[in-house]
């Protein structure tokens, strides 16, 4: 599991990370990354490959989203990776979006096909093409139906593992109902599935809004999204649900026949939610020693270091292996009983993977019925009585959820300005702070805005807006609040 | 969930399955999987929608898989769908073998790649690329990951939804050692979880064996296989655990410096079970009325179906409620109180969707304090008292789950024929039966049995074989035992 020559001791020293998150935030990243051993990079450019370390992340929070899936009555399946050229065209604003990143597979063995096959972008189309198949009457309404996937976007933009990769693993979740009214209802509550996840998974807060027109996605109505904002002063798309109307229902002709015996186009949301989460909270709480995981993602979720001494050796190991024992009921612990290393060598080691919890024992310790336990965000340590051990390691790893996601909110509080001028505004950028601010709704603003900061954007019109005063740009009177920042 | 039409009552004559199982196979096939919601055809050819309920078939094997392979140190990752061309030119009997089927990525949006990419079709080559920047010394051994994911095989051979598809869903692990020795007890660990997995969760009886050299996996030394015999006379390749030796390592120059500080390569084992296997389970269990699911692999395992009047409507719904509440702590059990079917219709819907256990509750039935529960599997109707339903409903599960493995190995033995000479062997085949028999060993002898029963294959050598007498083709000395048969 150890990235290439981080086992042998005598190079311990070089696997700290030489970069610091406040001075070289991209170098740190991407130290980070590979020294915690959470992606590898290939031949080809923009595709990584999910070591265990990263994808034990992405199957809790998997799982967690399952199961919020399956109460609202959304069932898993799974729809081809090819879409063929001619059914992707069908939808005329999709295609456009889409088209430019699309990989294009033209030949199969040493045959040219007869007409090619795009690799899956994002399967809106493949997946009503079959819709349309099963979709009668209202009977069949609402369909609620998401897929876990691999899908691959040849962005020309410099590719960053995780946060923007061209193939990339996703949920993409595919409803249909019978009404505006339901529709509507539904893209907001799988946004709060998303709000819910980065909060009880990754303790990440992130703000709910609208994108603006320019942002939306590709044939739909409109977008709704979850922005977060980085310590690097940056903000990120943290995941999107998009209300289709009736574009796609329209385009391939997907009709039911309603209660009033009437055919009618369907009404559909499309909602997805990707490996970039991953990257966004490892960006999130991770320090200068390496990944900070919250516990309810750690495939680890504490780590025994036992301080053993010749002649202690026995005893020390023995009392580590029973507290482990009793811990494994409630958590995920580990006890790294390697003798080739060092404790303090374990220490960073631990540290660099992001184990929320490292609890060491020595003979001292065992003479006196306690362990030393470290927080790995805080660094806290603590002397706790081995009889309490169970319960704090509990409360000490809700503590942490709760703490990171407590101090992410807190930094981007402080963060925040409030922008009432240009000037205001692009000091605040420069300063890479959040600026929430006035704007008028023309797209003339919002790329003006875009110009004269070098590229921060209207990252989202906040459902909680409350605009007031003058368009930060024009002068003209606000139709919107929104949040404007660098942004990924 | 319903299919095109089969929710409008008027029509639920034509829902049932209009071909016979033991007359037409393959009609019968291709009803059951669309009629039961299984898969979904596409416009290219080979390549199926795996709806919700088979979806979620798949979902619980790999829940059950995954615990079977972290207990064994697997740890699950990804690697990209996209491979180099000269990357997958690096092992030439593995390319030689893949290449034909192969599909090529050569554009992105409007620009020609310089350099093509290969779908995978497999992943050794682009995981190993990565294992060889990971594994530097003794103490970076074993390594073990496995992969959920798609892959893409163009075959030219006559597609099956499940049996022979271009994309099919698959794990695929792949498994790094030190010496000889312990690859070699690896390849037959993972074979022995795939046997298991078959039984525990599908019910399915295997014939675990080596396959010839002429059947074996491109690149590696030797394949071990899980053969499984249907009732339609036809074998099917169930899964395969391939022991690759050091011919990858070799390849891409995988190194390790040993404990005697001697570099050395290293040995690797890979092993694939795919959605095919859901195939075999519909194909062996499910009968002329519908699919038949073993309860493990079912996402319902009991439909209550009330008995309507109404004058004692609400009564026998309340009841039907409670007993649905009360069985849900154990049992995913579903309340079908769909007031639009008759129960007549609603029995044959369950039926064809293979639930294992219907439970019918009407207004006599709770006077007498009783429910009627009807076996899918058997049609054994018993009726229960209802303080003792929990415990039956858990009983007759756990019988269902038995004793469809105990009819398929039944079935299989009834059908396996020993065979001592070429046309005792050829009636046998026309026959659709398992023909054990011995073979000298040559390659020509294999081909020649294959050519003169118009295409049954030497499926496996048993590990079981007490190979006696003479080869069935030639009459040398036997070398090996053999299954012959029809296959997939």
């Amino acid at each position: 599991m150890a990235g290439k020559g981080s086992k042998d001791p005598e190079e311990s020293k070089d696997i700290g990370i030489t970069a610091k998150k406040e001075e070289d935030y991209g170098e740190w990243f991407s130290q980070i990354i590979t020294k915690a051993e959470l992606v590898e990079y290939t031949d080809v450019s923009g595709c990584y490959v999910y070591r265990p370390n990263s994808f034990e992340i992405w199957e809790k929070v998997r799982d967690f989203m399952d199961y919020e899936f399956r109460k609202r009555g959304v069932r898993n399946g799974y729809f081809p990776l090819f879409i063929p050229e001619k059914l992707l065209m069908k939808e005329q604003e999709h295609v456009e979006g889409f088209t430019p990143e699309v990989a294009w597979v033209t030949h199969t063995g040493s045959s040219k096909l007869a007409e090619r096959l795009a690799v899956r972008p994002t399967s809106e189309i493949i997946m009503y093409d079959s819709y349309g198949k099963w979709i009668r009457s209202w009977r069949d309404l609402p369909l609620k139906i998401n897929q876990w996937s691999n899908v691959v976007r040849w962005e020309f933009k410099n590719p960053v593992p995780f946060i923007r990769s061209r193939e990339f693993l996703w949920q993409e979740g595919h409803n249909v109902f019978a009404s505006k009214e339901e529709v509507e209802k539904d893209v907001l509550e799988m946004l709060d599935v998303y709000e819910l996840t980065y909060k009880e998974m990754y303790s990440v807060p992130v703000i709910k809004g609208y994108k603006t027109d320019s942002e939306k996605f590709a044939g739909g109505d409109y977008t709704t999204t979850c922005e977060v904002f980085l310590p690097n002063g940056k903000a990120a798309q943290g995941c999107t649900s998009h209300n289709l109307g009736q574009n796609f229902a329209k385009a391939l002709d997907i009709t039911f026949l309603d209660k009033d015996e009437k055919k009618k186009h369907v009404w559909q949301d499309s909602w997805g939610f990707s490996t970039r989460t991953i990257g966004i909270m490892i960006g999130m709480h991770s320090d200068n020693k390496g990944l900070v995981l919250p516990p309810k993602v750690a495939t680890v979720q504490a780590v025994i270091v036992p301080i053993l001494f010749d002649k202690t050796k026995e005893q020390v190991l023995a009392k580590c292996d029973e507290l482990k024992r009793g811990l494994s009921d409630c958590f995920s612990v580990i006890l790294d009983d390697r003798e080739e290393y060092t404790p303090g060598w374990k220490f960073n080691d631990w540290e660099m993977k992001g184990v929320p919890l490292r609890i060491e024992v020595g003979p001292k310790d065992i003479e006196k019925g306690q362990a030393v336990t470290v927080r790995r965000d805080t660094g806290d340590k603590e002397f706790v009585k081995l009889d309490n051990l169970k319960d704090h390691v509990q409360l000490t790893l809700e503590k942490i959820q709760e703490e990171l996601y407590d101090n992410a909110l807190r930094m981007r509080q402080e963060n925040t300005i409030d922008a009432a001028s240009m000037q205001d505004l692009m000091k605040a950028i420069k300063d890479k702070q959040l600026v929430r601010t006035n704007w008028c709704g023309s797209e003339e603003c919002e790329a003006l805005i875009k110009d004269k900061t070098n590229g921060a954007k209207i990252i989202c019109i906040p459902f909680d807006e409350k605009p007031n005063g003058k368009c930060v740009h024009c002068g003209k009177d606000s139709k919107h609040e929104v949040y404007v920042a660098k942004s990924y």
